[in-house]
């Protein structure tokens, strides 16, 4: 494909109308939408009335004025429209390692006769990590990992919890949300799903594939800002029989009682813990109000397009440089990044940074590209891989500068 | 004292020049700032900064380009000169209730074979909360509460952590750090001090009193919008020997490795959790730099100097109209708001709001009022008990709208 065949594209992409809906810097090619979302231009107006007017002006009236008290549940009711849920099951709040906590504790004790948390080796970090933090603070809980393809297999009838993250970090694979919790309900295990990585780009069906609990991300493809909140799923007829170990008051049946004893708010409430934090609150909710005028199969349609051009691309330009790539080829295996392997996968990757296409690194030789339906076009891909194969072909990413440059994403 | 007295006063005042850094909006008077902080005037720009250079602009490589991976530490150095801490001891994450939530735990099990967490009745519910969850989770642990004048008395050998609020936040009744302290020690308890409703208001010397752990809130006397992020204080030779159950990716020692296996970071990072709210961090930083251009004792000065005027005030404008005072008159015995109770103190809370003071109502009777020392003038406090002697003679307050209306604060 030549670079005019690309602008056709863009040309005729029905998506191609929001670009305009976001900040992209000139000089640079922006894949990395995947680790932190690109700014909308409409949050730079509802972060300065955040700040000046409902901050400054309403100060604490706002809560109410402004309706800061029901954030947490107004944004999780947009979210669950991207995920299959009802509004009432998802709300915003803290960070994805923190709610992971929280459902673990909450799920394991429930299934208190079972003392397996079930997940894969590989994981995103954080899903282990706070995994083993809650397993050891749980009388008999222990994590046990599988690799990927043995998990279904693993489930027995002391896996109290299957816990995966739907799109894998690394290479982009994608998890049978479906078959994977009807297999786990049928060794008596509830499901955790962690959306990081599948929110806002490609579909999800909780309700329909009757799944339990999730976690996901507000600063990827939702756009919600660095380190913006994140959010949690519980399955409606689960909110009553699960305890959050993180009793804040602001998941408090009366919070403003300020009573001695707890009691958890009836519904998903109960999973909220302190005071959230208001202006990256609000930063998400412009975020995922624009998915709210698209839908996902468009959205999905598109990032599997530019999957195709992408991995096309690579294999015409930079044939025979050491690319392997690494993720699935086929659109329903996988989320919406595509990522390869090198053996100087740092030095490129930075190299790649300087000439102002910014992906990603993943240790030890991981190259990720991040593709985000909203706002890349194809053009960018074009010129993207155009820009890795100038890389290769040169060897410019043998500069010594290149080996020394920190990148944290 | 009339009110050009007052005004002579704020003519005086060393610290006026600090309130045209605020935005204050002309029509009200605002004594809530211990509820939530008035908006700092640097913040606005700073805020767009943050918004539209370093998210818009330098996307992904702010983590490094503007240090944002560095924010929990920087800022906490910085609130560490406010309480009387080294710069290591002191990091800004999450919210109180899972700093409390994380200290309490760790603690706990760092004491191992003492069962009980020592606090009082009445103290800030979420600590009460996180407290009875967290000992939930521990094999032993009960909370046990004690009245305040009897927490001395109650320490003994099964008391694992003495956890208190520094000020009471509906008696602003304050703590002697320093004994309490000691006395907990003697016994061979830990301490953990909510300093939620004294920092940046009252001086706070956790070193000087051999203070273990600590937890305070960026939203109230710091300034740092609504919901800023919480921090936390670790004694520097304590923090090795604790671990957070909440062991997410950012407290790891590599965290962009990428590993498997937790292993905690060396220090006070090791109590971070998730990635952080970027958008409100920053906020907080504004917040507070504004207090290292001052010193904490001009700050307490003044505030006893408002707290002073406003109760002579009420005396002499509000005599025989029910008004009881309930905060401490000394002023090393309280912090930086005043409180009285009155039986009717709902519906008057909402007829001064309704003429433009804006203070808060606690539940079961009681009036709340600020006293921030950055931008409350004396004059504000002439007008504020002024407007409530009003209230009380017309008995405004009666007209039934005044029973309805809702407050969150």
């Amino acid at each position: 494909m030549k670079l005019e065949d690309a602008r056709a594209l863009d040309a005729g992409d029905p998506l191609g109308r929001f670009r305009d809906a976001f900040v992209l810097p000139e000089d640079i090619i922006y894949l990395d939408g995947n680790s932190l979302g690109a700014l909308p231009r409409a949050t730079i107006a509802a972060q300065r009335d955040a700040v000046e007017r409902q901050w400054g002006t309403d100060l604490i009236t706002s809560w109410n004025a402004n309706d800061w008290i029901g954030a947490p549940e107004r944004i999780g009711a947009k979210i669950a429209q991207l995920i299959g849920a009802k509004p009432q099951e998802v709300i915003v709040t803290d960070s994805v390692s923190v709610n992971l906590f929280k459902l673990i504790v909450a799920a394991s004790r429930y299934q208190e006769d079972r003392a397996q948390i079930l997940t894969e080796p590989g994981n995103f970090p954080t899903d282990l990590y706070t995994a083993g933090g809650a397993a050891d603070m749980l009388p008999e809980q222990v994590v046990h990992t599988e690799q990927a393809g043995d998990i279904a297999d693993a489930l027995g009838p002391d896996t109290a919890l299957l816990m995966l993250t739907h799109v894998h970090y690394k290479t982009g694979a994608r998890h049978e949300v479906a078959t994977l919790t009807e297999a786990a309900h049928k060794a008596g295990a509830l499901t955790l799903w962690d959306l990081s990585h599948s929110v806002g780009a490609i579909p999800v069906d909780l309700n329909g594939c009757d799944a339990d609990l999730a976690v996901g991300c507000g600063y990827k493809y939702l756009n919600g800002g660095p380190g913006a909140p994140a959010f949690l799923f519980v399955r409606e007829d689960l909110q009553e029989q699960l305890v959050s170990p993180l009793s804040g008051w602001m998941g408090h049946a009366a919070p403003f009682e300020f009573r001695d004893d707890y009691a958890p708010a009836p519904g998903i409430r109960r999973f909220l813990c302190g005071t959230p934090p208001v202006l990256s609150l609000l930063a998400l909710e412009t975020g995922v109000d624009l998915f709210l005028e698209t839908d996902i199969e468009a959205l999905a349609a598109k990032s599997a397009a530019l999957f195709e051009l992408f991995a096309e691309r690579i294999d015409e330009r930079c044939y025979g440089q050491g690319l392997t790539l690494i993720t699935p080829t086929e659109p329903e295996h996988r989320g919406s990044h595509i990522s390869y392997t090198h053996p100087s996968g740092w030095p490129i990757m930075q190299a790649l940074i300087e000439r102002g296409v910014i992906g990603d690194f993943r240790a030890p030789d991981i190259l990720r590209f991040g593709l985000t339906s909203l706002y890349t076009s194809y053009a960018d891909i074009w010129r993207a891989t155009e820009i890795l194969g100038e890389i290769l072909d040169s060897g410019l990413w043998r500069e010594p500068r290149f080996a020394e440059a920190k990148t944290v994403t």
